[in-house]
């Protein structure tokens, strides 16, 4: 009984308690990850250093409590600790742990921030899943096209880094392909740093034509993304409903596809 | 009587004198935001700094005038004082006065700038107010999507930021962990000012794979923002009705392609 | 008789003669203006400048005859004179004129640039004119909105780069509010060159929080675009014409929107 | 009979010893690509200078033996050797042997990384080749658009670069009017480098422009390949034919939305 109850408040949101638990730790995740970030900076660690390291260990503390309490009351522990958020939740507290032994990784602590994407279970949840959804929808039905994208993409950066690397002969940033895979992969992306720029005209030459071939290709993903978005919308659009069935044709339909029901408002 | 015609000609633009009040406020703004930006530069505020002084001054007062003239005149002196546009006139003015007892926040008078959105309403009004709702519209209707779309891309920031801080090891520009969020937006944004820079193989790699990833990220906004706009044209255009059977036919058509009747206004 | 003849070769493009004219004079005027960027490039300059200079002399002379010729045989001279490709011809000369009393602006003789537009008239003309047509028609379409986005755009840069003006304190490259204007253009555009960029932790999260915004804003224009031409393109589809009159009908037709008849293949 | 077996484990894909083959030597490419990359970068020639020297040569002599064995046991030798592969083949073995003769162009093996396109033979192919085709079809249905679009381009960086030219006065990186067109590309594209940037008032004014109207102008290809994407997606869908009047319902239907038949195969 007592589990139960406990299982609703710490896994559920439909309960006011369970809404209000969630709350509470998506606002000490928060805290944790701002504590995390200001320990960063040097001359704040420099001041407030030992009080940085407290809260920290605080708040390591609690979650691991979180942690364990909701491995106790879980039905199924083992489905909790290998899902999603159970690794997640995992993650967020072992670094702490871990820089007690080793110095030098304690800022990865700041994983957990992906924490806070719980805070799509407080906010209006159908509302923004379903959004997310229509988003998530569109990238999975672009997968193939842009994998295939990608994979010209590389290559080309390979082609156009080795031409840079022949042309530039080993000038500073020019020294080596890798590095001139990183400076194409910068040119084209339009980043463009500026760390690495090239001195010769065969080499200004050629990056005129990579950055205004660049502007053409990154039409190319943009295009693939905005066709499924309208496509999956172009599918949702309940406008269009069978007098008969209920069910949503396309426009300009003269019988439903469903039923085969005369549409009385083509 | 009197108040009534100063009503029109103030907040009105239909008569010829409305309209030409709010094209003279117009040019008047629009000269006091170029002697701000004017007076911000040393060399012309070392050699006209009295001048430009006295006529900041001038067009203050001339602010000061017609706000006051505003809301005397005003039916409903309180709803214009808090509406829009009436904190707007306030905000313009204050930064000025303020400046009389504290110095360097001067310049905010160029907040002022926003008063220029009166130029829509002397230009072709419905024209401009059916368009700018047209973009108001498609912004809207993806703000969930977008919101979602944001949270996502600060988490990554965040997440990115940090393993670039944990790969640079404290090296120039990636000293704390906000300065590497700050260089992750920069990257990912395809910014790229080039202050902070990867030094590492490693961080020069994790940053090719973040600029490639951004380059596909940068896909989502604008496939949301088209697809709204595109139903929204779609939507609107039910303009060409049937008389008969109220389809909605395309501009240009003599019959109706759905019940074969003639269209009255073609 | 002769006139007539001379027409159809300056003006024409119909016969082999105008075609074999246009040709040799879009190869003249690429070789024109090579040599004008060749020359405005010092080391070059210093060995060949002679040659530069009677070639550059050259082409003018020969161009000023052309142009005259086109002035003489032209049945209303004025009207091209004053035509767009008349004017371009002109300024297309004068620059070289220009230089002999005043120097320093020799180099707008590459205005001449605008002439080599005339290449659309050679290659196959019909196709490339719809194609520009459509682009043209895609741009004018969303004129009012690209003009309404445009003074929101500028809007904001004014208040952004005051704010930053006031943030930074006059800091290097942010002096004056024109500066930070022109710092935030080049940021919320991403070209981001990094000749200024802010140092105060205030400025950084300032900016970071523009280009998040501009990653949006981008998204409108390529939204506006995207649509026009979409909606061309969906009214230029001629697959589905009328079996009576071959009136193109939008998909889902039963009857013809001209002539009222039914459309055999819907 | 032994030709015909080896042909169908070297040119196929069909048989498990094909697949081996093409699979085993996509590893053999990639692996001797990494080396290439490697050797190129300073810190590890020096130390593995030889085995990489001895690497590559025994990748080039294994590469050499394939492709003389596909020449022997190809039916028709020359139309592979001019085939797009072929000459792939060929010029992924070339550098190797040409830098016996010439130093500095060693590099030019990396082309090998062509060869990877194999990738896409031996993975799902069918699947893998329609999503190629689909993004070939959108970019050469936008071909001519693309085109004109890159001479208004082309042209206008020649201006603009002009422009700038004369207005900086041969300051640093503005010295020529070719240096200035590269900087006008630079900035339009929103690389930004930085390398260049103008210091004179009023090319601040002119670039900030130009920035605006990229910002605009990087709509167009965006526009151009969605439309051309949508459309393909669009023409593609008609796999879903009634089998009575043959209008192309979508996917799900029990009845035709025009006629009212039954559908065969939903």
């Amino acid at each position: 009984m007592m589990r139960e109850r406990l299982h609703s408040i710490v896994f559920g949101t439909s309960t006011r308690a369970g809404k209000n638990f969630d709350l509470i730790l998506l606002i000490l995740i928060l805290a944790s990850v701002l504590v995390i970030l200001l320990e960063s900076v040097p001359k704040w660690r420099d001041v407030y250093g030992d009080e940085f390291f407290i809260i920290e260990w605080g708040f390591t503390i609690l979650f691991s409590i979180e942690y364990i309490l909701r491995i106790i009351i879980s039905p199924k522990p083992f489905r909790y600790i290998f899902s999603f958020w159970g690794i997640v939740d995992l993650i967020s507290i072992i670094p702490t742990f871990f820089s007690l032994f080793v110095s030098g990784y304690h800022a990865l602590v700041a994983i957990r921030a992906l924490r806070l994407l719980r805070i799509f279970r407080i906010l209006k949840l159908s509302r923004f899943t379903s959004e997310s959804q229509a988003l998530m929808h569109s990238l999975r039905a672009s997968y193939y096209r842009i994998v295939v994208f990608m994979v010209f993409v590389v290559m080309m950066m390979v082609l156009a880094g080795t031409a840079m690397y022949v042309i530039e002969g080993g000038q500073e940033g020019f020294d080596s392909i890798p590095s001139s895979i990183y400076w194409a992969i910068v040119t084209t992306t339009t980043v463009g740093y500026g760390d690495i720029t090239p001195a010769s005209d065969l080499g200004k030459i050629l990056s005129s034509v990579m950055m205004i071939l660049g502007y053409v290709i990154i039409a190319v993903p943009t295009g693939l993304i905005s066709v499924e978005m309208s496509r999956y919308k172009a599918d949702g659009r309940n406008d269009n409903l069978c007098p008969n069935c209920e069910h949503d044709n396309p426009s300009g339909s003269v019988f439903c596809n469903q039923c085969g029901a005369e549409m009385t408002d083509s």
